[in-house]
């Protein structure tokens, strides 16, 4: 059994969400909770989230199950009475989930996720619904961000080998399609969602053979149609010379086989912006102007802009390890909080840690141009102020998923549109302007009728 | 099937592995190859690296089989030919792997592993072990960085919910045992693991009692032998009385009943420094001088180390999130390099980035008093330059393990005992020192030749 396949969903959890658990069900609290998932500020430069791995928690919520093993397990801990192992041996999530569904924008204080559940069923999915929607919204937002820099030009994912593990991996590679990359060079993500793969060389392979045009050559007589170079092995310069006599036997090949032309190289190495204006004049020079010219290395939406507005000339871009950890911004500042109990609103007074109670849901308005305007974060039962577009839907009822599965593509096209209706000041990778959501009166209403409730209740104070 | 039981090591590449493969095998290059796995340089603030990961390759490597669901993947792609699929279905790792075992310090430039194998199998290998490596290495550094930080004190890891994925998050507190921290909250960890597993309560469990005193004596009906309040959701000072309250009723029933007590608190938001201080005192007074104060939020060892330096009042650290994903330096520059085909040392030329040629082995040296005082990197066929500690070991040999797996607590272990033997200068969280590597004239004398004949052949160079 490798590493994953022991992977149980029902384990997924911070061991608190148990003992919680444990107290609840030996206090009789079985009534109804509901939680909110949310962000609670912009990381720097950041300026809007994507939502998604809402289809992951989609397959995994239903499947929680407690079998023999795991229950072996938690009994071994010492922390758990039989009447709740007895219990979660039964345990099937029955609740709803509403979320925004993935590839729609969001900002901080709006729920992406809530959820409404007996407490303890709500309570044991808290640490598996941060984890999968965190690291999905991450990594979305970060390509999202790559694909603007990029300006039209196409991105590769290159990050697998150093994203935080294969699974990171994979939802770099998923996050990277969604946001309108190409493709990925990740094998496994490639037959998983069935993303686009994308692959040529590495140095290894040009340093494995005796000269460099050795290699070059083998590889075209491997991929006479779909030849692309690695030329900075050892000088980048000569190297695309060398790629350009190759790029003239196969236009020689050309003639006879159908297809047969260098498609491009890839520069991975030294003054970008030099080197490839130099290239592509070779290039053009000697009558191959539609040689494909990628880069790589230490790649990020910050490097794009600065490359392309320092007048690099570039067609593709491999963006690796700088996007698929998100390095700048590794991590979201995301909670989920218990916003209700038995229908009575909740909250914490904690020193900075705002909390919006109640069960809510976003309205989008737009302007006349179709151009996002304004959010509106309200309870989720209040008439909304005018039409508007709710955010978040139902996904799962009952327990079960309350439709079927989503797309990739049908994501990610969704996504393109969302993007197009942001305005101009949002979309920037240094952002000039905060997206405007506002609090509807009824909900600013109940937090501060539940505010008070909490400070003369716990801290005494006098209404 | 979860998302992760659809994870096969074989698929756990990038493209480019199977494009060059396709044509090594197209050209018959069968020859033995000779890749290092080694750190180009720290991230800022670091001066060490941790082996780790080693018995996950270990693990994973013998298991890479290219079965029907695999080749008709591959298969479907149409950029690989009958013969080299063929050639997959038969194939198996059988070369020689070397690793620096798990628990080790080594140093930027130290090959932490080399493997000997034909082209292909090697080649093949290269994403999986760069990812594998490159997270447990990260997160392995920085929990000790967290541990020496602490002091003495003890440290929980509580990353799971914002690690990049379940994977990284497993990883996370794999890591953070064998540096030394009592435990994980980490559910899945600790039955995948053994590691103990740590948690009490949430914000939410406060907030779903109509009191937070409601929600404290809860607690303590349920864990009356392992009470541990979190008293920050309302005001930490009155929780902390609260608290003091709870102590009193167990302390009453502890006369009949062994082991009842109040354990401790946590504190989560706040200014730690003065609450901390408050709270012991007021624990003190009350006559309960041993309850552990537990605190967590945001902290890594820059945090833990300030509010040690300005006096507060802690026994136990919970570390989350900025360890989980290393913020600080969230990736290492790790490469994979040829450095040897069929006994021809190789290297690229590439702008700023260095490769050791050859199969080398790392010696370290120890002064009087067991304090690690250098290390030589040299060529593995060469004498040592004095009796020294070789630090390579081979691991697979003909592609199966060449020893047992290691246990947990033999790395962790190890990693004491080598973390005693490195100088002050090198274990502060803001180093003042670069430990010294050496090269071996040897070396030296190799890498030079190999770069001559490399400006030579490729670039023209006269000798």
């Amino acid at each position: 059994m490798t590493l994953w396949e022991s992977f149980t969903p029902e384990l997924m959890t911070d061991l608190y969400e148990f003992t919680m658990a444990e107290s609840y069900f030996r206090e009789g609290l079985t009534g109804e909770a509901v939680f909110s998932l949310f962000i609670r500020s912009y990381p720097a430069q950041r300026s809007f989230f994507v939502s998604a791995g809402v289809e992951h928690l989609l397959d995994l919520i239903p499947r929680i199950r407690f079998g023999s093993d795991a229950i072996d397990y938690l009994a071994s801990l010492g922390k758990f009475s039989r009447p709740f192992l007895d219990y979660l041996r039964t345990f099937r999530f029955t609740g709803t989930v509403r979320a925004i569904p993935e590839g729609r924008l969001f900002f901080t204080q709006e729920p992406v996720i809530e959820v409404k559940a007996p407490i303890i069923e709500a309570q044991l999915l808290e640490t598996l619904i941060i984890n999968v929607i965190q690291l999905e919204t991450l990594l979305t937002g970060k390509a999202l961000r790559c694909v603007h820099a990029a300006g039209g030009r196409g991105l590769v994912d290159f990050s697998m080998r150093r994203a935080q593990g294969i699974e990171a991996a994979l939802k770099a590679a998923r996050a990277a399609y969604i946001a309108g990359f190409l493709g990925t060079s990740n094998v496994l993500a490639g037959k998983i969602y069935g993303i686009p793969v994308f692959g040529t060389m590495a140095h290894s392979y040009v340093t494995s053979f005796p000269r460099e045009m050795d290699a070059f050559l083998a590889f075209a007589r491997a991929y006479p149609e779909s030849t692309l170079l690695l030329i900075d092995t050892y000088d980048t310069i000569r190297g695309a010379r060398k790629a350009i006599e190759v790029a003239r036997l196969l236009a020689a090949e050309g003639r006879t086989a159908e297809g047969r032309s260098l498609k491009g190289v890839r520069l991975d190495s030294g003054d970008l912006v030099s080197l490839s204006r130099e290239v592509r004049r070779l290039f053009v020079e000697a009558g191959f102007p539609d040689v494909k010219i990628m880069v790589s290395g230490s790649l990020d939406e910050f490097s794009l802009k600065q490359l392309l507005d320092s007048g690099a000339e570039i067609d593709l871009f491999a963006v690796g390890t700088k996007f698929g950890v998100s390095a700048d911004a590794p991590y979201l500042d995301i909670a989920y909080k218990l916003v209700a109990y038995e229908g009575r609103p909740v909250l914490k007074l904690s020193t900075g840690k705002k909390t919006w109670v109640g069960e809510k849901q976003v309205f989008r308005y737009y302007d006349g141009d179709g151009r996002m305007a304004s959010d509106i974060l309200c309870l989720r039962d209040e008439p909304p102020r005018a039409p508007g577009n709710p955010l978040l839907d139902v996904v799962i009822r009952g327990g079960e998923p309350a439709r079927p599965m989503e797309s990739l593509s049908a994501i990610r096209d969704r996504l393109a549109r969302e993007w197009t209706s942001l305005p101009d000041p949002y979309r920037d990778i240094r952002p000039t302007a905060t997206y405007p959501v506002t609090i509807s009166e009824a909900l600013l209403r109940l937090e501060e009728e539940t505010a008070q409730t909490r400070r003369r209740d716990e801290l005494g104070e006098k209404d």
